[in-house]
């Protein structure tokens, strides 16, 4: 297997300093004292004509005589000279640069020319970059701290227990909330491999670090903070490669709201784009989402220590009653099971503890239980190798400097037969020797409540997606292309557009009121009648609808009422004609739509009609292509779908048509993703199981 | 003012240990050692025959012996000898008892009729008593420390800068939990008054405690650690209390999942309640509501810090941007309002950052504008004194031991005259430093960034929730009896008990077709058919429900025919009659319903009909009585509410109407609590605004 193209990166044998100096108060200062402080193995080379030597290292007057070799260089001049010294270093045969200087395109307006600029230069001389307005990166294996970040440090290191020799690799948007969670990781005892501030990504992008991170041997985890992708594809290539790989990946994606968004946007110079699109997305490749620091360590704490747990049981020992209540409230909430014992589990756990404990799950040995020494470590014996949990959770108090009740190596045998997730949750704050005792039984060690559920609940939930297989690839037939299309297509040109994946429409248009009464007595009665026009998206107010007409008199009559209707309504609007549909039978009424993001592609969506949608946010979605089975996921991850599978008695409906023709949209709004920017088909009204559906609206806006 | 009842117990002036020992591997030995070295400032009093001194203390060999004055004795000798050690110590003229022992209630059987036992000594020799199975109690000003606990060390508070004045004390029903907030509150730099353990609560409950410590000019706020209240209308009496003396109460309920329940339930030998009545109690009167310790330390760290905010737009000022943009997110997801500032200033604040930070809010001063110095500050002059914004957030790095950018006494000048509250996120972990350099400011520092968005969100709900008037209380006309109910009360019989409550119902009971068609006359037609029945409360599953009948002939024919289908149904059914109403013109439906909580009293619930309630949960829940202004909040407070107020052109509905009967059914259940249990209105027909509703079903259940 040959190197990573950014092995050299990352690994690197010489690093030059452009304009390195030895004042501290300056950014270029501080790189080169960190660099040389943690212990960077390989060579330092200051470059700067001011000076012969730094702190005892040889100091070069340019980039250009070193002489070659030079893996990476790293920037922290002022922005104007940033692209002229990458080309000086591309000239120089330097591999890589890190680009520190802020002041290109989050500043807008010229400095937005000047990054430009710089990506000229790295796409023409070859020269890979990282930033510019980056705080470089920390390998922390290979002591390369290219950073001036003060939570790279290595004497805090120093004596503290890592709860795993796996580690984690951090791939940031922004310098200060990388370095962040290196720093809160690292204090409850998780191993790094890298940390990386990727800055403006003028060239080099969080999808080709994470490339590098998945396929590195010492990282088992990444966590990703995430402001706005910029490489798509290259983003989701990534992703599935982490799955491939059985790497979990915790994201923290920031612009979920209006003003983040508003802050994302003025801070990387870039829009942060759907969140939905985003979720749908993380959701498709069993990405584990985060929602702050804290979650995310939690999240990797028990990823780097546990095995994937086969199910959402867990088993709750502790020493606490309240204690144990809580725990149980908190896992119940985060979609967790904590199932009653077995009377047999139950007779066995029983003696084992004072007689106001409790055997039932939680188990409560009490504190005079845990004090008096093996009930707990019995009981955690039994409990990981019973069948009827699936993951154990300690409930303990962790504050004693000097005492602990875990016997390392029985806990570490217990871990290692049972095959199950293991962890701890201490009520009280842990003592830095009730954390490596912990982590020298192999336990990481959760101070914050809530975060045990939610990090118990994710990773049942990134397992259950591990499960699912992906949707086969699907590379759309080119050259749909429809010409003349309005900005708004109406429903009977919209239809037809989709005509190969949709159900055979049986309907009409029709130019005269002759001519519907034809075509209604040829599709059957009751029809219904809709004005078709490209001004015209909401026909029902244009009061261009008429519904449940009998018979060829009702027909002729309802079509000259309503086209006086819209002419009063919309005296402008260009009328197509009338379309003329069999009235659809009675069933419940979905929506299915489509946007395509400018990120991630199509991304599908689905949910019931009427208000759910609106009131209560019940609605599902997925990137294309999507295949039925999760066709049918996504109908089933709806609140509402207990309406579809017998609630109170109602008749199932057709869920395999629903799901053919969700698939059959996915692929076509990949085949038509070049002109067509959404498309939402209101409603869709399926029948009972085998009677299929009918489309009975559908609107499509082109890209313009 | 006389002192509170409960005085004696926290400010004793003399401390009887019964069986004091110096024996530290026993329980009383360490809480001799504990109260002793923790400076009790009173007399300690050894009770122990085996020794005439103890670490320098007079034994004495009785309780008696002492010759009176003693405030409090300490008992944590084995169960069995408890209770007649209270009936010594009430002898003896003690006037409490903290009683440690555990073997009680918790263990059910014989052991509960010891604590029965107990409960009839100190009733019979009003001696007051906290415990059995508690941990003791703190009382930090007072150094009085009756626990074993090791988080009450006094050394660990040395040097630590307290955040604020005011103190918060602790209630809790775990004393490991209790101690556990104490613990963790304590670290992030709040003050303390009491810390109690209240145990199995034989005599002395949560509520008294609350009693107290609302009244103590010490506390200024309170945490509950709750895992069942045992004297509800104590406990709301003492909550009314808080919120009259502006005290915050933070509460956590534990056993609000199955698990959580069963554990609570043989934790401390009591039902955890029903968790709809404790938080519809809870937002009644405004308690703040905590789902883990870390969230209520959060919560007490703003509620000891700062003033009420007068609304919900809170202004962000970071030195990150990525950590600004995340804060934003958080706040949002947390029902705060993150707004963009007005050009103005905008204006004003752009000279004082680097051209790559932003104005808008968040405000990012940049790592560069908080290095430069006054930046931060002067932004925080502009925000804090704009009324644009209601509180402030900073976002910064406290992760130095040496080094901040706040100057205390301009920050503590901005707080004290905006009078808006002010806090502090730091992205990095708080050194201790930063935490004493912010608490040196009067700022709590928050680590956890979600836990920003639950405090700032909970304390915007809190100030509302004080400016809601509470409803007038009512008491209830005794003696309203019916006799002869049958469990569960049909619609015709039900709608006569609720009937000076209900609107005119204009319905009549027909035994005959003849009759049925005669009523229906009178009332006019189309009316509806019912059969009545004690044994059918589902009427239309037992074919017991006619519609929509027109005329005589539709009403007798409906008649006969429904009888028919409810005697094959139903065969053994008595029926009482069959109920004609007219039938209701369209409307909205809602569901209004009442269940006798048997801790809080009556909860009402309000929903809409259909399938929301199940499927969303969209449900309001409110303690009776309840009075209009409260109905249109919970009607209001539903998902589904848009509906009811124009949502896509909707009409909108008779809400005064349906305030008025949830009122007047409050009042119904209160009057009618000896008797019934529950009922629901189901479903309650709402017109357009000004033609009221109509009840179109009722169901009661009688109390068996």
């Amino acid at each position: 297997m040959t190197a990573h193209a950014l092995h050299s990166f990352f690994w690197p044998e010489s690093i030059a300093i452009l304009g390195a100096s030895p004042d501290l108060h300056r950014i270029r200062g501080r790189l080169f004292r960190q660099l040389h402080e943690n212990g960077f193995p390989g060579r330092i080379l200051p470059i700067n004509p001011s000076y012969q030597e730094i702190d005892g290292f040889q100091c070069y007057p340019s980039i250009g005589s070193v002489g070659g070799g030079i893996d990476l260089a790293l920037i922290a001049i002022p922005a104007a000279g940033v692209a002229a010294a990458v080309e000086e270093c591309a000239r120089a045969g330097v591999k890589n640069a890190l680009i520190i200087s802020s002041g290109f395109a989050e500043e807008g307006g010229a400095a937005g020319d000047m990054q430009a600029e710089l990506l000229t230069v790295t796409q023409r001389t070859g020269i890979r970059a990282c930033g510019p307005n980056c705080e470089g990166y920390y390998n922390a294996l290979g002591r390369v701290a290219t950073t001036f970040s003060p939570t790279v440090e290595t004497k805090e290191d120093d004596g503290r227990t890592l709860v795993s020799e796996k580690r984690v690799g951090v791939i940031a948007q922004s310098g200060g909330i990388g370095f962040a969670l290196f720093n809160r990781g690292k204090a409850a005892g998780l191993g790094f491999s890298y940390v990386i501030s990727t800055g403006n990504e003028a060239d080099l992008s969080m999808a080709d670090f994470l490339d590098y991170i998945v396929e590195d041997p010492h990282t088992h985890a990444v966590m990703l903070f995430c402001e706005a992708v910029r490489n798509g594809p290259g983003f989701v290539a990534a992703l599935e490669k982490a799955r491939r790989l059985g790497k979990p990946v915790i994201a923290i994606k920031v612009g979920r709201s209006d003003a983040g968004t508003r802050a994302t946007a003025s801070h990387t110079a870039s829009l942060s784009g759907s969140h939905t699109a985003y979720h749908a997305v993380f959701e498709r490749y069993g990405v584990i989402e985060a929602e702050d620091a804290d979650e995310a360590v939690a999240i990797a704490g028990l990823v780097l220590t546990c095995p994937l747990p086969k199910g959402r049981r867990v088993g709750i020992i502790t020493v606490s009653g309240g204690g144990g209540a809580w725990m149980a409230d908190t896992l119940s909430a985060h979609g967790l099971v904590v199932p009653n014992l077995s009377a047999d589990s139950q007779a066995a756990l029983r003696p084992l503890m004072p007689s106001y404990g409790a055997s039932g799950n939680p188990v409560d040995v009490t504190a005079q239980g845990s004090n008096t020494g093996p009930a707990m470590m019995t009981v955690m014996e039994h409990l990981a190798h019973s069948d009827e949990i699936d993951m154990l959770v300690l409930v303990a108090s962790l504050a004693s400097e000097t005492r602990v009740s875990l016997d390392a190596a029985r806990v570490r045998a217990v871990a290692e037969s049972c095959g199950k997730p293991m962890t701890v949750w201490t009520y009280t704050l842990p003592s830095m020797f009730g954390r490596a005792s912990a982590a020298g039984c192999g336990l990481f060690v959760h101070s914050d409540l809530r975060n045990v559920g939610v990090a118990m609940g994710k990773l049942a939930a990134y397992v259950e997606a591990l499960r699912r297989e992906l949707p086969e690839p699907f590379t759309p037939v080119s050259g749909r292309l429809y010409p003349g299309l309005p900005p708004v297509v109406p429903e009977y040109l919209a239809k037809q557009v989709l005509a190969a994946w949709l159900p055979d429409t049986r309907e009409k248009l029709a130019a005269s009121a002759e001519e519907a009464a034809d075509a209604a007595e040829r599709l059957g009665f009751p029809v219904v009648l809709k004005v078709q026009s490209p001004q015209l998206p909401h026909k029902t107010e244009a009061g261009g609808v008429r519904l449940n007409l009998a018979d060829r008199a009702a027909v002729t009559a309802a079509y000259g009422a309503m086209l006086a209707d819209v002419a009063r309504h919309a005296p402008d609007a260009t009328i197509d004609g009338v379309l003329v549909q069999r009235m659809a039978p009675k069933g419940h009424e979905l929506v299915i739509g489509m946007v395509d993001d400018p990120t991630f592609g199509p991304i599908m969506m689905l949910g019931f009609g009427g208000t759910t949608v609106e009131l209560f946010g019940d609605v599902a979605h997925a990137p294309a292509p999507v295949d039925e089975a999760e066709a049918i996921r996504m109908i089933m991850s709806l609140k509402s779908a207990r309406l579809l599978t017998g609630f109170r008695g109602a008749e199932p409906i057709d869920l395999a048509s629903v799901a053919t023709l969700v698939s059959a949209l996915s692929r076509a709004a990949l085949t038509l993703r070049e002109q067509v920017r959404e498309f939402e088909l209101n409603p869709v009204i399926v029948h009972a199981d085998g009677s299929g559906l009918t489309v009975a609206d559908a609107l499509l806006t082109m890209k313009t």
